[in-house]
């Protein structure tokens, strides 16, 4: 067999700041921009894995938090890693387990040495360290690890954003050596499930751009296989988010992937790309299926309005989808007043069908050059919105 | 375009008391014995329609009820009717809608000219006639539609059984002449929107074999396509309900379809084809794979059991499912304890193919004439139970 391919990650074409790319995992090669479905739990919500790759998805996302509280990160590596137990072929993305700390997790206390917490499933003890995160990560068997943040709360002062991007720079650093000492073999530490994985840093700053380019220099210093963007979508405007990826990403390495995490919309997903950024992730896709709201090329539509009781129209009518081929607004509108699971698996199959055709859409107006022209098109057509009540 | 070919049957092989057939709708042959998922409000529940494909579905199951109900007959029928509106292109077979007026609508009365209810869902007071469920199910244009009958609750006395089955064989009559009106088209009714519509009349009686006999005469002299075994599987005993099967099967006509409504488990499947039955429907295998429970060759398998958790065999490893060939056990386990829809739906993908196999196994059996001994090692394997607790 030939060795596992290292990481690498390519950029083939640019359009302005936009990018598109190849990035190649110890599980595939993927083309970049992409966006990542987010299986929260080893599985995406309402979806199967033959359903997940008809939509068009190459990589997906799992949350460390929910794993390694359950089933465990050792009962995994036992089944031979995340990949073998949840049956995804391709790459698997693993945030470091953070973000749920911050945002699920009860009786929070941060320290130098990690953070305390209690699980929200049975309210025990646990203890989070950049250490940690990094051989659950291990354990799991993913193939782009993420190195464990502070994600401090918005709003939040200058002040506090400015001391806590310290203890992210601290943090990073010690990831970064477990990382590499648990890659070399050379630890106590877990055996890595995928030979290959790669680790990537994550910058933070809040909305302050000075912030974020010192949260830059601190992740360039230690050195990943990629940058990741954190802490926004967290209720700031959707301009000041544009603005501070605008100022972000000049920061960051160009021959390196760039990870806007937990964005967004599909206008945000256009805007973070004219601004070079190469990867997302979001459960809006997935989560808004399930409350009956479908993304469509002329603006979201909520499947509940009784306007779609006799639509015999396809959700989308440009989607080639499962959903749209096959289904009517009608239907999906029946099927979600009438509670039926079937439709949170219609409805989620096209909104991630709908949001991996933008991706490719936007990586063949960076091919072609007609990003500019694309996005402004896109966007005015998001902008008709002729489904708002 | 050929015109639409009418409905028929014919007995290829028999073995016994068993027989495998050919059953031709508007919308397909079938292949007998079968078995029909149940699509209670327009979809089988955690399925689509490639999924019920793959797992081997050839005809399915609406609940007339449910959908008189919501989203209403005649918005279906403006759709198209329900193989338009719900996608499913093979045969359809609708309920008359009794069953469940009998057991879900509140504040029911009986009168000879049919069931005043209550609709379970806004407390409306609705009507069920013979000539109503007629009706109702030209408009959703079914395949083949069944004749409204009184359902008596079990237990009921001898006396009670007797005197609705007269209601019953008046209501069949009264049924029959509706629908040959109705598919004459020389009446006020609705277009049937499936034309080539059949009919099948339902055989009561209790567990009284004289008045099962005394039923099937009422329905053999009205005449229809084929004949229901109804008002089993309600509480009785199952050697009860295999001799009632087993006295009520020789009073019907070999050349037409027999049909065991709302039965059973994949003993009683075996059992009952090898006393002459065509059809099955159920909720069995869709309903209990949404609690955890998986049918398998060597019985039942209860997936949240904590001994799988670290079981890394496939639910079957006999079966040839899509959740058989990629998932295992342990993963089963942590999407129900997980409460991911996705759980739901591969275990229903491997309970409704374990179900369809057997339906195949049994067809093969009686084509090679060795259905008893088919039935001998089924019935064996099903009763090792290693995985009772």
């Amino acid at each position: 067999m030939p060795p596992t391919p290292p990481f690498s990650f390519r950029v083939t074409c640019t359009d302005g700041a936009a990018r598109a790319g190849v990035m190649t995992t110890p599980h595939g090669a993927v083309e970049t921009p992409m966006f990542m479905p987010v299986g929260t739990q080893g599985a995406v919500k309402a979806m199967t894995v033959r359903g997940l790759q008809d939509a068009g998805a190459r990589i997906i996302l799992g949350n460390t938090y929910h794993l390694w509280l359950r089933p465990g990160a050792e009962l995994i590596a036992r089944r031979g890693g995340l990949h073998r137990f949840n049956g995804w072929p391709g790459p698997i993305l693993t945030d470091s387990g953070g973000y749920q700390v911050f945002s699920l997790a009860e009786r929070r206390k941060v320290e130098e040495t990690g953070v305390h917490f209690r699980s929200h499933l049975d309210g025990s003890a646990m203890l989070l360290t950049p250490e940690r995160a990094v051989e659950i990560q291990a354990l799991l068997g993913s193939d782009i690890a993420m190195v464990l943040d502070e994600c401090p709360p918005h709003p939040s002062t200058r002040e506090a954003i400015a001391a806590s991007l310290q203890l992210t720079g601290r943090w990073a650093r010690r990831g970064r050596a477990r990382f590499e000492a648990v890659r070399a073999g050379d630890t106590d530490g877990p055996a890595p499930t995928t030979p290959g994985q790669a680790q990537f840093g994550i910058v933070q700053g809040g909305v302050f751009a000075d912030l974020r380019a010192e949260s830059a220099g601190h992740l360039l210093e230690v050195g990943f296989e990629g940058y990741a963007i954190g802490g926004l979508s967290v209720g700031e405007p959707s301009e000041v988010m544009y603005d501070v990826v605008g100022a972000t990403t000049p920061h960051l390495p160009a021959g390196q992937p760039r990870y806007l995490m937990g964005v967004g919309t599909p206008a945000d997903l256009v805007e973070a790309v004219s601004r070079g950024v190469d990867l997302f992730d979001c459960v809006l896709p997935t989560r808004n299926a399930r409350n009956g709201q479908l993304f469509t090329r002329l603006g979201p539509l909520n499947v509940k309005n009784a306007r779609f009781a006799e639509d015999d129209a396809p959700p989308d009518p440009e989607c080639g989808c499962y959903t749209c081929r096959n289904f009517s607004r009608a239907y999906l509108r029946h099927l979600f007043v009438a509670g039926e699971m079937t439709g949170s698996m219609l409805n989620t199959i096209h909104n991630l069908a709908f949001y991996l055709d933008t991706m490719r859409l936007i990586r063949d107006a960076i091919a072609f050059g007609t990003f500019d022209a694309f996005k402004a098109a896109y966007l005015r057509a998001l902008g008709t919105r002729p489904f708002a009540p």
